[in-house]
């Protein structure tokens, strides 16, 4: 399945998304306007932006309200992105060095607050308060969310549950925002709204699971970035908390967790891509995409409906 | 001048603020809790808040909007405090460690962003999506602002409008939303939301060349920081700037900021602080600071005007 066939029936919008982010761009001062154009016309898949727009499909669809939301949304997207890197020290992002790697810290944290405030000016120049609020809980959650993973220990890092709670603040919400947003702004009513918030979260929650499954099975240029990324960044994600469950007595993941040396990192990425949790992982991921599909079972059949249900099928075969 | 008794005609919800940001501290997790009560329960001025309630007491005052305001704009002021501290790599503010330098910078960094989130929230719980917008657009304004800051050469640095540019967007910019938010919320005409405005702009510029000022004369245990921290941070203020335009062929200054050699630093600092730039910068203080007092002249002679002039001259007059 080709993402872009699965965008065709927002395709028009999904351009007008993209041609404000560039306005966006343009409307910098020259330094500003560089870091802007670095992180915002980098060929994302713009997954969140389509949802928004595929969400709104359903009720009383109007581009002058729904396309500057989805504008917001994925900038709101890149804010968190450009701030991640910089907590997770991370090199690379899409095949190139991160903002933070580029122009340092400091300009990054700047960028990432100036993206927070256009994204927030975006989302209430769609005059609904309702999305403004829940946007700024979005971000609320987000932030809380990566704070109280900071410096959590081996113990906590390697639970399930603790992986799923954090998956749902970085992640879900973010995806549940972009179909809620979407279904409120169209004036969907109450039932859809919260159907289209849950269908977001499990998407968000498959995809999330994927992609930290291909940060173990990838390719470096599919990825963009190097095979393993997350533990060599000390990250345990679900590979690597159902590879700890299954061998509770290789101390290796703790070592390489604590000490992070590149030797470890790589015979952990190697015994964990070669095991069994790969596919244990799909499955979850595979569950999450399907119970998504299941919640839109009874929107109208609509084109905008089967590229949501293609969305999450897409999401669990995906390479990248 | 005492400023509690500037604050008289808007004590009782200046204390409300004070609840509303405990009542935000208790919300959160454990360390998110203990970061919250580090930065909201610090015993600042609250002159931000102060300015959004007494802006508010024109027209139609009312408490359950303006107070959530006045709270938001205290929430956006500590969020802006604590990610500049990240950039500029200080270690004290208000006599104790800033957040970055006690829980590390990717814990304050996340802190900030949690901070803007719920103070966007908070704006939009007044239900006025102008009041949003303004919000937004400030921080846009703050954050655009600091990041041309960075790595300026020393030529532009030195330049007299270069700095007011700069004072403009990163403190006068929040003093012009603080009052502005106030006479919008309490449905005052256009004409007083921009009479209203432009007092906060004067008043934020007087009140930043007086903190600029006080870095050079001030002792350090009024000022919670060492004196010269500028200067250590390599940055340029008004005395800085005054005094490099009146002994161009000295560059000692040139040094300071390129180097930030400790005996450099404290040398520079000694030479401002016995030279007439000081009196130079007092008096453009207080040029800025009657220039926001002539501007509400012709609003009501009422308790809350009284209090805003007396904040004018206090801002001149303050000594931390």
């Amino acid at each position: 399945m080709n993402i872009d066939d699965i965008y065709k029936p927002v395709q028009g919008d999904l351009e007008k998304v993209e041609r404000s982010l560039e306005e966006i761009v343009d409307s910098g001062f020259p330094l500003l306007a560089q870091l802007l154009a670095y992180t915002l016309k980098n060929g994302g898949k713009r997954i969140r932006p389509a949802l928004t727009l595929l969400a709104g499909k359903f009720y009383a669809y109007d581009p002058a309200l729904i396309v500057p939301m989805a504008t917001a949304i994925e900038l709101l997207h890149t804010a968190t992105l450009v701030h991640d890197d910089i907590v997770d020290n991370s090199p690379v992002r899409r095949g190139r060095p991160t903002v933070s790697c580029n122009w340092g810290e400091n300009r990054a944290l700047l960028l990432g607050d100036y993206l927070f405030a256009k994204a927030g000016s975006l989302a209430a120049s769609t005059g609904s308060l309702r999305v403004v609020k829940l946007f700024s809980q979005t971000l609320m959650t987000i932030s809380g969310g990566e704070l109280k993973q900071t410096g959590v220990n081996f113990a906590l890092a390697s639970a399930r549950d603790y992986y799923f709670a954090w998956v749902s603040a970085k992640t879900a919400c973010l995806f549940a925002t972009s179909t809620e947003s979407g279904a409120i702004l169209s004036q969907a009513p109450e039932d859809v709204i919260e159907t289209m918030r849950d269908f977001g979260h499990n998407l968000g929650m498959g995809f999330q699971i994927v992609d930290d499954v291909l940060d173990f099975v990838g390719e470096e240029d599919e990825l963009g970035k190097p095979v393993g990324s997350d533990l060599r960044e000390g990250t345990m994600t679900l590979p690597s908390i159902l590879f700890h469950k299954s061998y509770p007595e290789d101390d290796l993941l703790k070592r390489v967790v604590e000490n992070k040396d590149a030797e470890s990192v790589a015979l952990a990425v190697e015994k964990i891509r070669n095991s069994s949790v790969i596919d244990e992982c799909l499955a979850l991921a595979s569950e999450f995409c399907s119970k998504a599909s299941r919640t839109i079972g009874k929107l109208p059949g609509n084109s905008a409906r089967q590229s949501l249900l293609d969305l999450a099928a897409y999401i669990v075969e995906r390479q990248r």
